[in-house]
């Protein structure tokens, strides 16, 4: 069976960058198999890449999972290879926080290296293009055989950077959440769960307000007429707004972060 | 030789959808090769899904064709798989229509089964995320050398639901036709084609009029000036209105079923 | 070890072409693998497919090269397959000067043959879409192991069509340049080097002005303030323009081929 890479950026389709970083791979680990699983997260944003690698890797077969969402390319920051408890799945990205959500999520962090020089770059490492000369190798290197820990210098795993994340106050007869995450459809995912809302009042099957506009606490969007705004549990048991046949973020002017108040109806 | 999956859907590319699919099909099928169709479809337009799918897969190796447009997901539309004549190949996705165009031009259905609620579905099904709970997973398993049968709940194929499409009116110095689908850059569709012109009196190599505009009837981009209006058949066979590395629907102002009507000049 | 093609177009991944070609190939030589580079150049933009492709290549594996930019299909153009020197690799397009640069890249053209009538071609041939039914079958057969002469018709290779392009003139305290491409975030590629710099009087880590716009000439986007100019070497050693967490060429107003005058602040 191939070793499988995934891959996760920012960096888009229109240009070579997701193109040439697949060349480097297929000539280090030509067996390898690479799974892209976006590359339009929005640009620089680390936690939209965050939080969707960490729900996405659970569907993944075990392998190294690549993520470069590097808005600090260049400049300081580490570039790291992380190893995780769970199946001893490998993370390889800029340590700004894009890798801990999945880490969590696959059994926490186990043994990590900073990779910024390590021995299986393709020097010369230009300074804006991590993906081709440093992550990508370093991925390859890793699904054709090499160990970890040759991969870069040792680093203790409590040393990673962490993610920041905004926090849902739940109290009765209301839920201060915040957009968490905006998706290419307008749906918007909040800081909470359906089972954090227990307590606010709020109740599947009943009538919210959310930021005063009328909407379905709802199971899916066929629940709710065409146009009509929905608060439901996603795919990944995150609590999102969506309009049937619409854009919640448009029709709500959410933005990442704004503050979004639930109240029962 | 690797099983392979061929895979069409309105996700786009922007969020993990696509990505999460193939790695759900990567862990069920290690040896299967997927192949993307195109997840540009229009969102939820199952027409231009049924009928790209249709030209496309006649095109395609031999395999597990899964196709999710899928604008009632969550609601009580079924799920499918088909096998068609044609070396048996199998549509797998919702039973809305999508899948008919394409089991037409593979010999026709032979065999379906209910799979809603398949032995190979990923427990919680989502009720929004169809494609990695249910279809990926029967389309996986199928890849993997799993039986039809065992898929899902024996169907009639003559319950399956058809799709609905438009129909040109040829006449005399008419032709009464209708904007069938719309690509990416801006070329329309037409439900006629070259031969059911005949009669009408338009002719190849002549001019013509669209919705009173004036336009060549000619056989291909380079026989008319940037900017002029073509009327021609398109690589699928299909009569299609373009401009010559311009938009026909943005500058004719059509969108899906809009009439069309066709004069000789 | 299996073949490898790699793919680079102008279709863009609304719609189906892409995928058709892929099915197209995966028919003829199923043991393949391909190799995405991008399929977002600007449509019929024959010099940035060109440059993309000859920067993207010494990073891919050898193999077949296809690349598909044609604004004049179905006109009088060749279809060519040009074996270049360095590991005998193969470059397949429409003979408008796309492939020159990357021949040049990969150590000139040494064999070629107009592949217009291959007899690896589809038939019936459409007049819009050569990447299906001349292209893909050609780069397909050769990943299968065709031999190249077999592939069409001898051709001398100095009839090959070159690809015009700028010229960056270089004098003491001035640099006119052009914008020779642009790319998906608005950075900017200038027809000039930072080698040919010496003797303007521009320099690393100085103030420099762009169309008499205050600019940093630094080594990356990290060394400047988010918003500000940029005027930098790229990941690929040309010199470039970038905003800092923005577009280039949306605040300089910049497309292809406009003048860009660089002069020491």
């Amino acid at each position: 069976m191939a070793a499988i890479v995934t891959f996760l950026s920012d960096y888009g389709l229109t240009d070579d960058f997701v193109g040439v970083v697949h060349a480097v791979i297929a000539r280090i680990a030509p067996d390898a198999r690479v799974i892209d699983l976006t590359h339009g997260v929005a640009r620089h944003d680390v936690r939209s890449g965050a939080l969707t690698l960490a729900r996405a890797l659970p569907y993944a077969p075990p392998g190294v999972h690549l993520a470069v969402v590097d808005p600090e390319v260049g400049a300081e920051r580490r570039a790291v290879a992380v190893r995780c408890r769970e199946d001893d799945r490998i993370l390889v990205g800029p340590d700004n926080g894009l890798l801990m959500p999945a880490a969590a999520a696959l059994g926490g962090a186990v043994e990590a290296v900073d990779v910024s020089r390590s021995p299986h770059r393709l020097e010369p490492v230009a300074a804006t293009f991590h993906g081709r000369d440093i992550f990508g190798p370093v991925a390859g290197a890793l699904a054709a055989g090499a160990p970890l820990a040759g991969a870069g210098d040792p680093l203790d795993v409590g040393e990673l950077t962490p993610l920041a994340l905004p926090s849902a106050l739940v109290a009765e007869g209301r839920v201060e959440a915040h957009a968490l995450s905006i998706d290419g459809f307008g749906n918007v995912q909040l800081d909470a769960s359906h089972e954090e809302l227990a307590g606010s009042g709020l109740k599947l099957g009943r009538a919210a307000l959310v930021n005063g506009r009328q909407a379905q606490y709802a199971r899916t969007f066929a629940d709710v007429a065409p146009g009509e705004l929905l608060l439901y549990e996603d795919a990944y048991r995150t609590l999102a707004l969506a309009i049937n046949r619409g854009s919640a973020a448009d029709t709500l002017g959410l933005r990442l972060d704004d503050p979004v108040l639930l109240e029962p109806a």
